[in-house]
């Protein structure tokens, strides 16, 4: 038996039916969405409107993967496809009826051709596992993704993980995007760093798909094609987030907040240079969207400055206070600060990296706020 | 008959009594003050402090020209002097007791080897011509002046113009620094550029000499050699946070206000391009104090989004508005903004500054502020 939402798909007609408009592709796209938190579920409603917009470039119906959990007495799924509302993630936003919670990831990423990979770096592995043996070889992704993997091998970036582990070519979304913001379309901008795959054909796509994919009069896009570098200002722009949160809770005032994001630029500039010399342009994290802007927009309000802030008025241990403060989301710059600590120490790095290892040192081995300006003088 | 200050002075002991330690230079300096307002006299107060602090290499002293006014029925002058604040434009600060206020500008620069300028951009044309025929062959400026001048002749930065017009060596702080948290000694950090003059000799300064002047505990100091970077970021960012009130007082959120600053932060880069090809380097635009953190921390709250913002919600005028909430003072975006804005015409550029433009259009054209987005979309 069909679901309320599938009948009502249904209702509105085949999601295949020729479009009036010729598309410039050779076909049009299957779009996916993997993860639907409050990031996942508002990209998802933007691909989902175009998509239900463009029947020339994109099959209509977009499937979004919904880890399974209860919520009351219903399924997150059945909530979403019967009410058109994350009301766990994604309160009081309305979601196309076009966007469609899906259970079985398997479902979600097999046969998709652009997949939009929006989770919690934590959950990257075993989603990335789930999805194993899928063939993605004329598959693109694009990973909304922030964060880092450091092991013995050394530093990983997000979207290299998801290349390596599944064969799919990737892409990364990054910008000023507080996504309670972009979900109720007040304007924003991003940064897409998408390469076009080397096996795509004249008339498979060009530099405008993408465009196309996630641009709405709200969420202008700037297309980039520094991946590297975008991914790493989305990843460490949280850790300091997590830093000027620090300097809110003290009481500290603008100045002293605006020094920490100076010196958390210079550190994200210089992360790139140490780490990935050569594959990211400083432009990127000056001058584009998923650079200084998300900085501020992150350092302004959201969830690592929350449990920054609360950090020093409270002294409570980091993950108390994001279950306290968070309903079930992570504050991501406590996990990438963690990992970022880790690599540079197994480099001996740290003194690189003063603002980083401040951070790090207040929030878990009990330094007093009172010694950051004197660890991070120039 | 000593004032209730100066007697206060005498009896703390002889100013210039030789100082204990010798001095690296070949002479003490004495140090001025141009202006009195809230920024003026916060940093007043920074250097009568170090004056006070060094004895080997300032002289102890410290006026303070201030513009004289009647408060209540006291002089301004005498209120600083008896009680040790400037209750105008800096209330509930303690000041030094080596801060004297003074009427007379001539009294305060003729003497002076270091001069502090500080002062709404709009009275520096007469300020100098108050101070003209004053010999400053071996005198030093520091400009704390925030704007640019436009004429027939093209565009001047404003230390250029006292450099011009006094015949006066001039550097130039800027920098992160909201005064009233610098005045109440909450950490922040500051631009200086002082090139040092080519008369100095051997012992006269060093690149040190103006950290002593200017560092404190609360206050850190980075020497940068852009004067032009941080004389174009210091009066340019006034126009941009009021293109932040706006997005404010539009209710737009803070994606809209990142990508607000990022665009601003763009082109002001691009004025110092265009307009100064070669005399700017970009960095001080994007890490330094003086460019992306005071963008930052004018963006968060100072005097200019309080205008931007009050004009989105009323559409009063921006005077009437600068009049009711600002106590006298004003909101140099306004003057700024008008500034480039002749600029811009006279030399056929403003394609190429679409945020600059569309701001003054907004606070002078009625442009709605719906059209933002469009006007700035790369």
């Amino acid at each position: 038996m069909p679901t309320p939402q599938e009948r009502l798909a249904q209702l509105r007609g085949n999601e295949d039916a020729p479009a009036s408009v010729a598309s410039k592709y050779n076909k049009r796209f299957r779009v996916g969405v993997i993860g639907s938190g409050n990031w996942g579920t508002a990209v998802a409603k933007i691909v989902a409107e175009n998509c239900l917009e463009k029947p020339y470039l994109f099959h209509r119906d977009v499937k979004m993967w919904v880890r399974e959990e209860e919520v009351s007495d219903m399924k997150l799924t059945d909530i979403i496809n019967s009410y058109h509302e994350n009301v766990k993630y994604l309160p009081e936003v309305t979601l196309p009826f076009n966007l469609f919670a899906e259970p079985d990831i398997r479902k979600v990423a097999d046969g998709a051709d652009l997949l939009v990979i929006n989770l919690p770096h934590q959950f990257l592995g075993s989603v990335c596992d789930q999805m194993k043996g899928i063939d993605f070889s004329k598959s693109s992704a694009i990973s909304c993704l922030k964060g880092i993997n450091v092991s013995a091998d050394g530093v990983e970036l997000l979207h290299d993980v998801v290349e390596k582990k599944l064969g799919l070519h990737c892409g990364v979304l990054s910008g000023a995007n507080i996504a309670s913001e972009v979900a109720r379309e007040r304007w924003s901008e991003t940064t897409i760093a998408f390469p076009l795959p080397s096996w795509y054909q004249q008339g498979d796509a060009d530099d405008n798909l993408i465009k196309e994919l996630f641009y709405r009069p709200y969420f202008h896009v700037q297309v980039s094609d520094d991946v590297c570098g975008a991914s790493i200002s989305g990843a460490l722009k949280n850790v300091v987030a997590l830093g000027a949160g620090l300097v809110e809770g003290a009481g500290w005032g603008d100045n002293a907040k605006a020094a920490v994001m100076r010196r958390g630029l210079l550190e994200v500039i210089m992360f790139g240079n140490v780490f990935f010399p050569g594959k990211c342009r400083p432009e990127t994290f000056t001058t584009e969207s998923a650079g200084v802007a998300d900085l501020i927009t992150s350092c302004a309000g959201g969830r690592n400055v929350k449990v920054g802030r609360a950090f020093a008025r409270t002294g409570k241990p980091l993950e108390v206070i994001e279950k306290e403060l968070l309903n079930g989301q992570s504050a991501q710059g406590i996990i990438t600060g963690r990992e970022v600590m880790e690599l540079l120490t197994a480099t001996k790095k740290e003194d690189e990296f003063p603002l980083l290892g401040a951070i790090y040192d207040i929030v878990h081995n009990k330094l007093h706020i009172s010694n950051l300006p004197e660890r991070i003088a120039d």
